[in-house]
């Protein structure tokens, strides 16, 4: 069994799941009041902007978002169905498909950027200097590893 | 206009993100499996396990989880509903409402404790240094006021 938390590590843990789960709620609340789009959608839609030919494996895409496969597919379908993704065959093997961005989905994005940033700056990014912020990066670069 | 992320501010947020989204995903995803219980459902248990009298007012309740009045009404239902709480009447005050431990949330909690305490190691506590984590308790504590 699991050795117990100190007092310390779960008083921090305890503070760190409620107010990222908090900042999680307020960014997704956000982001749907002003555009219709989801967290998920979003990032869907900037690693898609900024991928070479704004195309993605799905495999791939899975494994940036860290999402699992069956979570991948249900998210692409539900932006298949609004317009801001499509589905085609990867050229260099017919079995694989990628994820495409449309124009659609671009514009989405470009729209939704600016109010998005700026949830993000007040709800975070100008409450931490760069210190905090470059342990919170490494930090959570090896937590996704795991 | 909120002035753009520098390219360091953007690659710390971008990996803060969608790598505490998964820590969070996994975490009500293995919770769920082997208990039934949510994150929410099991802040709630928690926070009211160690109220004196087992039990706080509402509006507490959602000031401590960061959550909207009316995301902790929806919330207390659905747990009213599964027998791990009842509302009560303030006992100082007949207007306000209290959420109330039963018996059956605390053999709840007690029984997800052990494999939830388990995933919180494995997938986060336990790599981090002491230093990291009293970085990460200061920050989400600042945040958490915003």
């Amino acid at each position: 069994m699991a050795e117990p938390l100190t007092a310390t590590q779960q008083a921090h843990w305890r503070t760190f799941i409620e107010s990222s789960w908090a900042l999680h709620t307020r960014l997704e609340d956000e982001l749907r009041a002003a555009t219709g789009l989801s967290m998920n959608d979003y990032h869907v839609l900037v690693a898609l902007a900024e991928a070479p030919g704004h195309r993605i494996r799905m495999g791939e895409l899975a494994s940036r978002l860290v999402f699992s496969p069956s979570r991948v597919t249900y998210q692409i379908s539900s932006m298949v169905k609004r317009g801001l993704v499509r589905k085609e065959s990867c050229p260099d093997d017919g079995r694989g498909q990628e994820a495409v961005l449309t124009d659609e989905g671009l514009t989405a994005l470009r729209d939704a950027a600016p109010a998005h940033l700026e949830t993000v700056r007040t709800s975070f990014i100008d409450h931490l200097d760069d210190e905090d912020l470059a342990v919170i990066g490494r930090v959570f670069a090896k937590i996704r590893e795991v």
